[in-house]
C-alpha cells in the first residue's frame, strides 16, 4: 500500500517503520514541525511535509497519529482526498470522524512507545475498526502484514481497553518510578529491583494476576502495613497511595486466594 | 553445607530447591503442617518434621522462613542448638534476634515467589546481614552459590527494600488485577493487556522509569483523564486511585521529562 503519515511522534514513528519493513511505501510524512517529520521520513524513505497543501493525492491511506484533540480537524482537512484515513486512538470514538468522511477506520495499536527503545511489531496487539465491513476487512488484512494479534474492537471497547492499559501500563511504570525513589533516597541501586519488576510481569504471562498477588496485604499482615505507612511519614501522598492499593488487595482477595 | 529449613512456604520453597541444585544438603524440613512439610521434604530428599523436638543437631544451618510474627519465637527455640540461625525476611530486624542468639544473620530474596511458577534462583537479588563481619562472609560466601546478585543490605536498608518491593510489584500485579476486571466486565480478553504489561517491565530494564513515562497523566491531557474517570462512575475506588496516581505522574512529571 502507499501510505501517508500524518504525525510524527511515538506511534507515528513505530507504526511507519513495521509498515515499511512490511514492504508499504511511506509516500510523505507530515508533521507541524519539519525537522521532526524529516527524522521520520528520513527512516522510512519517505518525503517530510509541514504543509497540508503539499499532500500528494497518490496514496491508499492516511494514518492519523496526533493528539487526541487535533484528530478530527485533521480528518476535516484531509477528506477532500476522498482517501481511507484512519486514526490511531484508544480514546477517540470513529463517530466523530463520520461527519467529514465515510472512508474511516482506526488502527489502535495496544503499547507503550518510546523513540528511544526498539518494540517487535509483530507482537503489539493492533485493534482495528472500520466505518464499513469492507474497511474492516482491508485494515484487518492491513495490520495482519505488522502485526500477529489483531482483534477488531468496537469504539467503546476500545475506550475500555485504552483505561485498562492506564492501569496496566502507565500507573505500574509511575509505581516503579516511586520505587526507584525510595532506593535513592537511600542510596540504594535500582538494579537490584529489576528481576522483581520483570518477574511481577512475566508472571501474569500465564497466570491470572490475582493468583499470584503477593505481600503484606494479601496476608492482611497489618503490623507491616502498619511499619510501611510509618516509613512514608514525611510523603502523606505515597501514604494515600499505599493505603488505597493494600484495600484494594484486601477486597479482592476476600473473593479468592492467592500465593501469599 | 548441612541445612535445615523451617517452613514450608513460597520462600523455603524456592530459597530449599536453589540450595539442594547448588549442592547443599537438605537434612530436615519442619512445618506445623506435617504434609506441607512432606511435599517440600520430598523434592529436596530430606526428613520431613512438624516437632520442633525431632530436630537433629547434625545441621550447619537454620534458615527460618515463617510469617514475620513467628520468627522470634522460632529462633528463641533454635538457639540451643547453638548453630547460625538466618531469617529471609524484608521487614524483621537482625536485632530482634540478638537478644536469643548471636549466630543470627540475614537472607532476604527480592523476588516474588509462587508455588506454581519457577524462577532462575540465580537471577534474584539476595540481600545478606550478619551479627558479626565472620558470618556475614559465611552467608555471602552462601548466597553466591545459588544467586549471581548477592547484597550486604544492613536491617534500616532491607525495610526500604522490602518498602520498595511493594510498590514495584505487590501494587503493579494487583493494577494488572483492576485492568483484566475492566476487560472481563466487557467480555475481552486479558491476553491482549500482555504484551504492554511486558513491554513496560522490559523498558525499564534499560531506562529509569520516569524517563518512559507514557499515558494521558504525563501530558497532562484532563479531556482523556475526565473520560476515564467518568467511565469509572460506579467504583469510587478505582476512581480514587485513578485520581491518586494521575495527580502523582502529573507532580513527577513537573521535574522532568520523558516521552508522552
Amino acid at each position: 500500500m502507499h501510505i501517508t503519515i500524518i504525525g510524527s511522534g511515538n506511534v507515528a514513528t513505530h507504526m511507519a517503520a513495521a509498515l515499511k519493513n512490511a514492504g508499504h511505501r511511506i509516500i510523505q510524512v507530515y508533521s507541524r514541525d519539519l525537522q521532526h517529520a524529516a527524522m521520520l521520513a528520513y527512516h522510512v524513505g519517505a518525503e517530510a511535509i509541514d504543509d497540508l497543501e503539499a499532500i500528494v493525492p497518490n496514496t491508499d491511506l492516511f494514518i492519523v497519529s496526533v493528539k487526541d484533540d487535533a484528530i478530527v480537524d485533521m480528518v476535516k482537512a484531509l477528506a477532500k482526498h476522498q482517501k481511507l484515513i484512519v486514526h490511531t486512538s484508544g480514546s477517540t470514538n470513529l463517530n466523530d470522524l463520520l461527519p467529514f468522511t465515510h472512508k474511516a477506520g482506526v488502527l489502535y495499536p495496544l503499547q507503550t512507545f518510546s523513540k528511544s527503545k526498539e518494540v517487535d511489531f509483530f507482537t503489539v496487539p493492533l485493534c482495528i475498526e472500520g466505518a464499513d465491513e469492507a474497511i474492516t476487512a482491508d485494515l484487518k488484512e492491513l495490520a495482519a502484514t505488522i502485526s500477529n494479534n489483531v482483534y477488531a474492537v468496537n469504539s467503546a471497547n476500545r475506550k475500555i481497553l485504552h483505561l485498562a492499559a492506564v492501569f496496566a501500563c502507565n500507573f505500574p511504570n509511575y509505581l516503579y518510578t516511586v520505587a526507584q525513589q525510595l532506593l535513592a533516597s537511600h542510596r540504594m541501586d535500582f538494579n537490584m529491583l529489576k528481576p522483581l519488576i520483570l518477574e511481577t510481569a512475566q508472571k501474569v504471562q500465564h497466570q491470572a494476576p490475582a493468583s499470584v498477588q503477593t505481600g503484606p496485604a494479601v496476608r492482611n499482615d497489618q503490623e507491616t502495613m502498619n511499619a510501611h505507612l510509618q516509613m512514608l511519614n514525611n510523603q502523606p501522598q505515597l501514604q494515600e497511595i499505599y493505603t488505597l492499593l493494600s484495600q484494594g488487595i484486601i477486597k479482592n482477595n476476600n473473593g479468592g486466594h492467592g500465593d501469599k
